[in-house]
C-alpha cells in the first residue's frame, strides 16, 4: 500500500486561517510528520500554530529549492513506498503552482503514489474570479521581462494574444517592482483594454479594481509597493 | 457606503464541505439574503444545508444564464449602491471562472463596488497542482472542438504551443464526451508528452494520474465516463 502525497495550502499573508483553510485540510496537516517544504522555519511555525499532533523535533522537514536534484527528491519520497504519507507546503498559497513543488509531484507520479490536492488560496485564481475578466479562457505567464523595452514589447505581444484568442492574460511581479509594472502596463496597453489589479488577496489589505487603461490613467496610482499583486488584462 | 459582492464557492460534487470550504466563507454565505446564482434550486438546497440565518422564501435569488442582458444584471446589482451585500454562486466550484458569473463581476466594478473572492475548490487549479506539470506558465483553453479532424488539429496546435512556450495546456470536456477526448489525446499527442487526467476532484471518486502518452497507450483506458475531468498536458 503506497502512501499519499498531500499538497497542502498555506496562507497568502497575514490572514486568519478560517478565511482560507478548510477544516479537513487543517486536520490532515496536523496528522503528518513528514514534509517537503520551501522554508523549514515558516513551515514549523505554521504547524505549531495549527496544533500539530507531533513534537516539532520529531517532524521530518526536507527543504526544496530550484537546485534540489531529482535523486534527492526520490529519496525524500521513499517513505511513500512504505505507506507513509508526506505533505508538501509552499512558502505561500497552493504548492506546485508557480513554485518548485511541481517537481516533487512529478516524481510522486513516477513511483505511482496517490497525489491529493487540497483546496486553498491561490492569488492567481482569486484574482481571476475578482477581475470580472473572461474566466473561460486565460493564460498565466509568470513574470514579464525586467528591461523596459523588452517588457513593453512582451506586454504588447500578450495584448495581441488576448485580442486574437479572447483570452485573459495573467502575470505577477516581484513586490518591490509592482509600481514599475503598473506604470509599464498603463503606458503600453491600449486605452480600452481592461486592466485588473488584485492586491494582497485574503488579507486586510485586499484591494481589487478593474478599469480600462484610459480610466486608470486618470487616477492616482494604486498603492502596490511591496504588496503581493496579480495583474490581469483583457482587450475590449 | 457601497455593499460588497461576495464570490462564494460551492462544491465540485458529492463531498463533505469541511474538505473544501473555509469556515468564514460558510458564515458569510449564511448571513446573506440576496444572491445571483446559476441554479436557484441547488443554491437553495445548499443554503439550507449550511444553515442560512434567513427563511428561504425571504432570500432573493436571481438566476443568471449566458443570455441575461446587462441591463438586468445592473438592476440585480442595484442593492450594492444602497449598502446591501450580494453573493454570487456558480453551479460548481468558484464563480466567475468558466461560467457566466464574470459578467456580474464586471458590472460590479463599473459601479465601484467592492468585490471579494472567497477561497474554494477549482478543478482547474487542483488539477494543475496534482499534475506535477509546470505551474509557472499555463493556459486554460476551455473546450476543444468536437469534430474529430478539427479537434486533432487543435490539440496538435496546443502541443506545439506547449513546446514553444514551455507551458502546461489545460482543457475540459463535457463529462459524457470524456472517453472520446481521452482517446483523441492518446491518438494525437507525441509519445513523450506528459498527460495528466484529473477526475472527480475533492470527491470519493477523485483520481489523478500523470503518465507519458506512450505509457497511457499501454494501459486500459481510465474510467472517465460522466465523471467531471480536467485534462492537462505538457511536452517533454
Amino acid at each position: 500500500m503506497r502512501g499519499t502525497l498531500h499538497l497542502l495550502p498555506v496562507g497568502l499573508g497575514e490572514a486568519d486561517a478560517s478565511l482560507w483553510l478548510p477544516a479537513a485540510a487543517r486536520e490532515q496537516m496536523a496528522k503528518l510528520d513528514c514534509f517537503i517544504v520551501e522554508n523549514a522555519k515558516t513551515a514549523r511555525a505554521w504547524l505549531k500554530q495549527i496544533g500539530t499532533s507531533h513534537a516539532l523535533p520529531d517532524i521530518t522537514m526536507n527543504v526544496i529549492s530550484r537546485k534540489t536534484d531529482e535523486r534527492t527528491l526520490m529519496q525524500w519520497l521513499e517513505p511513500l513506498t512504505q505507506g507513509v504519507d508526506i505533505g508538501v507546503m509552499s512558502e505561500a498559497g497552493c504548492p506546485a503552482v508557480a513554485d518548485p513543488g511541481a517537481r516533487v509531484v512529478a516524481c510522486a507520479h513516477r513511483i505511482g503514489a496517490v497525489v491529493r490536492p487540497w483546496t486553498g488560496p491561490s492569488s492567481l485564481l482569486l484574482g481571476l474570479m475578482a477581475s470580472g475578466l473572461d474566466g473561460q479562457r486565460f493564460v498565466f505567464h509568470g513574470y514579464a521581462p525586467i528591461k523596459p523595452a523588452e517588457r513593453a514589447s512582451r506586454l504588447r505581444q500578450w495584448e495581441q494574444q488576448s485580442a486574437r484568442q479572447q483570452q485573459t492574460q495573467i502575470l505577477i511581479e516581484t513586490p518591490y517592482r509592482n509600481v514599475a509594472m503598473w506604470q509599464a502596463l498603463i503606458d503600453t496597453l491600449r486605452d480600452d483594454t481592461r486592466l485588473c489589479v488584485a492586491r494582497s488577496l485574503t488579507t486586510p489589505q485586499e484591494w481589487v479594481r478593474t478599469l480600462t487603461v484610459a480610466q486608470w490613467r486618470q487616477k492616482p496610482p494604486p498603492e502596490l509597493d511591496r504588496h503581493p499583486t496579480v495583474f490581469l488584462f483583457q482587450t475590449a
